[in-house]
């Protein structure tokens, strides 16, 4: 055991500084004035490096959505129904949620997790089958789920990347389906950053009848019951985190682990990737943000990362709906770099006139 | 004369109410929590009451790219030589510019319209000419245009994105190429927003020798000398403004006549958008903001416009690449609208099984 999890975080190494040179150096010497794309060049030449391409396909775009139960909503920590992460899971595959309707803008495949929905999801419902546990326990009360646990989810994730990336996936996105999970993702980061819940605890998809105060004072619980250790990312996970955090982390790293980009979502998927980022730092440069979730934590955690998301939407319903606004992004990235004529080679086709 | 600009701001009506009713209630019907799409939903209610359609199809794009020259380039408000207009318009049909790049990404057709370039544009360079004059006068000295001339200008605008949307556009995008022309942008806005040019003055593409300092005086100098009447949209685009400001402002009016939506780009776009505005206020229901940029007036001229930009990517290019980079996000609105499932039809799809 473990065993899977240390080996893809060996297998992560830095990017390709040569090749990002010489992205660098390419898109100065293209016909504009210098730095004038903005965030469009630095991702051009963070994907060079990813892919030690410079001009990198990203044709075979997948949005990994990883689905599971918290619970911790049994303290009534949000106005949704626990069930609602069972039936929306379902529907994934079906290709009517927010995230099958902007993922169609690229083309981008879907593919649905269960790590730990609480209800055993139908056989025929094209759902991978994954399932670690039917929800964590509440973390209120003790800790979300074992270490073992914690590291058996990861793992998931790093298998399905591992196996979609084989399939020739070039880009993957992280998402989520996990009614409450603002909860535990919250925990995490006040945990992480070091500061009081109430900084990091927003609206999430509907706050429970005990408004945010109660919120907070149950992640203030969660944290002062298990003690997770602010050094130890597994032992985080394990006491206050969720199982679909947990496998979009590994998501990450197995991305990062075989050179290729990930973007991620918003608030949980932030998230998930600084749980990423404790295991292995060199994950960083594999990371595309996004867009900026409404939700408060989201802002913060981003900060912490170290990323700049480039959509400002006002979005917040997660499912990695915000990954899949974003690749066009990349799209125009890899175009500029292939398509955009260079000072000189403009210059050559005026004189051929 | 005039006629055409009278005849097209007359048939501009106010977008449909109750088409805008219709699509919210089908989003606020759809499976996700209530407004956790964002700026998504406003979107797609905008369209619908832009179109007069619940489900509109964006599939025909088309940016148009307005050239024109600047006489005020003679007092040293740039570091870039002046017939780098010249040059690139030439650059645009061989499909080599930022713009044309980041339009790949949507299949978004470039048309490029030589409004008042200072050379002369080979016959065959697929460049539509609509010259009014070589170049706008000196600002600084005195009008940049007759009254005449600035009317002219909207109505190649009108023109050409009349004929595009008769050929099928269902969507416009603004876009220019003219060195220089964040000089009469900032004065226009600085007489609009009754404030000093020096809140709305920035390094455009690349400041001349003078600095900052000496656009600032420039634009001061232009606004003394010419006394634009704040409340006279004409009288300002012609005694500060610029013949490609006026063609954008003129492809901005038709869009909204032909209940099109209209994406505009930056700075310069955003300055042309105010243009139409004042002429039109209704024309603001049929603008759809890009991304926010670099220029500093930039920020200022879309507040006064009422519009806040959803793209953050520090770009500073112009031609339209901003307004390329919206697309895909305007094609995920309509996917949301007609992709997506209701609560009920989820229901439903569940019961099935």
């Amino acid at each position: 055991m473990m065993q899977l999890l240390q080996q893809t975080i060996q297998r992560i190494q830095p990017t390709n500084n040569t090749m990002k040179e010489k992205a660098k150096e390419r898109i100065d010497s293209l016909s504009k004035p210098p730095s004038s794309l903005g965030k469009l060049e630095s991702l051009a030449i963070q994907l060079a490096g990813i892919t030690g391409e410079l001009y990198p396909k990203l044709d075979n775009k997948v949005i990994i959505v990883c689905a599971a139960d918290h619970g911790v909503c049994e303290e009534g920590v949000t106005s949704n129904p626990q069930n609602v992460t069972f039936l929306q899971t379902l529907n994934f595959p079906k290709g009517v949620t927010g995230v099958c309707a902007i993922a169609k803008i690229t083309n981008a495949k879907i593919v649905t997790v269960d790590v730990g929905v609480k209800e055993d999801i139908p056989l025929d419902a094209k759902v991978l089958m994954k399932k670690i546990k039917h929800g964590t326990d509440n973390m209120a009360k003790g800790p979300a789920m074992t270490r073992e646990e914690a590291i058996q989810s990861i793992e998931v994730g790093i298998e399905i990347a591992t196996a979609e990336i084989a399939k020739g996936a070039n880009v993957l996105g992280t998402g989520e389906m996990g009614i409450g999970n603002t909860t535990p993702s919250a925990a995490i980061l006040s945990v992480l950053r070091g500061c009081h819940p109430q900084e990091v605890t927003g609206f999430g998809a509907g706050l429970g009848a005990g408004g945010i105060e109660h919120k907070v004072a149950v992640i203030q619980k969660a944290i002062e019951i298990n003690k997770p250790n602010r050094h130890d990312a597994l032992d985080i996970l394990a006491k206050v985190g969720g199982l679909e955090i947990g496998a979009m982390a590994g998501s990450i790293l197995a991305a990062a682990a075989n050179r290729k980009p990930v973007v991620i979502d918003g608030f949980i998927s932030t998230i998930a990737a600084l749980i990423a980022y404790e295991l292995e730092p060199k994950v960083q440069d594999y990371i595309i943000p996004s867009h900026a979730s409404e939700e408060p934590g989201a802002k913060i955690a981003a900060e912490l990362l170290g990323v700049e998301p480039m959509l400002h939407m006002n979005m917040r319903l997660g499912e990695g709906s915000g990954a899949a606004l974003a690749f066009p992004i990349l799209d125009a990235a890899c175009s500029m770099m292939s398509n955009m004529a260079t000072l000189a080679e403009m210059m050559a086709l005026v004189e051929e006139k």
